[in-house]
């Protein structure tokens, strides 16, 4: 009964995603972090041209403070106690301040690689579509469970955005692949599900990587992913200011950046803070 | 049963507000905007130095985009349909990331000027103790309405600021009183009634007063605020990095800055979305 008109809708948000791309001159912005969850600067990002932005649940236990912590490594370890009805909130008023033009893709429990059993039921993505979201931050490490999350995305008109990542990574976070070849076949396996994005964690350390470079590696499996699907690719893990230079020139379309946003605001604050409390002592001394 | 421990609890508290004045050099700040609600950068605030902390409902609502409101003179108009259990989670999750020895004094429905019946009960009040607050952040602008909440906050081991007002602002924000006589005389009525640090609404215009200096009459009303009362001063609406040397040379011992925060944040994000997206095309032009 919805099926044609959840179709329109996965069309309508493809079509946001490829005019942003085109008009940041091939690779645009997924911005995620604070710039994803706080409407406030949700919509300062956007009046700043960003046109994708990514609310996800592990920076929403940061922004709430939920059990403490305060780096999005430990928030990683109680992400699935955020709930979907959180997620929704959080994207509906995220959608409000930045209107209908701009494509919001959610993370949320039971999207990423889970430590529990948390199935995706209908209803929590219907709950997240309802909300206002275009599509679905995944990841997922196991096909068949990416799978069966892309059928449950596409029949609730979601696009679903999902990586492919190394098996010595961190966190996982997305299909592993070891090989450039192993990353081209893995990345086809996945449009071939229906994956509507591919990208590729690049180093997922939140603390960004060399200065003004990327390693060779993390060159090389981005080329292999960039030239091997028809999807929009992304790049998600270490992007910031220093780098994203490097990044841009493999040719990947979507560069997901957070932390660097994190931490961007976090020393806009810091410097400000220091400036009220310098006393009259302190500047003379100064 | 419990009136000495929340005496001994306010008494706790009082010493985190004189210890941070001292701290500062005789003027200390009261953290608020999106350093009051956000954890992320609430923990920022207090790495940099912050030991005064102020979430409030009106910059809640903004944080989520509740009722699509994009500045906190919209925020204002609906700010009481955030519900005292929202602004108790967002209490307990600052309270988790900065640990104990901050003061937090907290904005709630029913605790500011109402355009609806929203009276606060004793479960409302006991809630935002139990969060982690220390103080009741209040913006009444009857005497009897504030005594009333004076009496209850008491009862539940919070301090209260409260504010006086000039008849003519835009929001109504505290007690009013138009000549510096009267400033003197609403202060000393407002210390009577227990009110335990007494502040001066100076042009909540949202936007600042002007660069380098205040206005003689702002200046005479703090200085008459400040040489009337025993009870710690604070000074709030309108202060920012150009601006707040002048406020701290009337001896207030407490600058609100709430507004200049969001500011400085969404100006940074800005900033590095811009450098995010600038192609080169656009880099070979600049």
């Amino acid at each position: 009964m919805i099926r044609g008109d959840m179709n329109r809708k996965r069309q309508i948000a493809m079509r946001k995603v490829l005019s942003a791309i085109k008009m940041h001159g091939g690779t645009t912005l997924l911005s995620t972090g604070i710039t994803g969850d706080d409407a406030r600067l949700a919509k300062a990002a956007v009046d700043a041209g960003a046109r994708m932005l990514e609310p996800n649940h592990p920076a929403v236990a940061l922004a709430r403070g939920y059990q403490g912590v305060t780096n999005m490594h430990d928030a990683e370890a109680i992400r699935h106690e955020i709930s979907i009805e959180q997620m929704a909130e959080v994207t509906a008023g995220v959608r409000k301040v930045v209107g209908p033009e701009i494509f919001i893709t959610v993370g949320i429990p039971g999207g990423f690689t889970e430590v529990l059993p948390r199935p995706l039921s209908e209803e929590d993505v219907r709950l997240i579509a309802e909300a206002g979201a275009d599509g679905l931050h995944v990841h997922k490490s196991d096909l068949d469970d990416l799978r069966d999350i892309v059928e449950l995305a596409h029949a609730n008109g979601l696009l679903v955005d999902a990586y492919v990542a190394h098996p010595a990574d961190l966190h996982p976070f997305g299909i592993p692949a070891e090989t450039t070849e192993e990353v081209r076949d893995t990345a086809k396996k996945m449009e071939a599900i229906g994956v509507d994005m591919i990208g590729l964690m690049t180093g997922m350390s939140y603390e960004g990587v060399e200065a003004g470079q990327i390693p060779s590696a993390i060159r090389e499996r981005l080329t292999a992913l960039v030239t091997s699907v028809n999807a929009p690719t992304l790049a998600e893990g270490g992007i910031n200011l220093q780098n994203f230079r490097a990044f841009r020139e493999t040719g990947v379309n979507i560069l997901v950046v957070g932390t660097a946003f994190d931490d961007i605001a976090r020393q806009a604050v810091r410097d400000t803070v220091k400036v009220f409390l310098q006393n009259e002592a302190e500047r003379d001394q100064a």
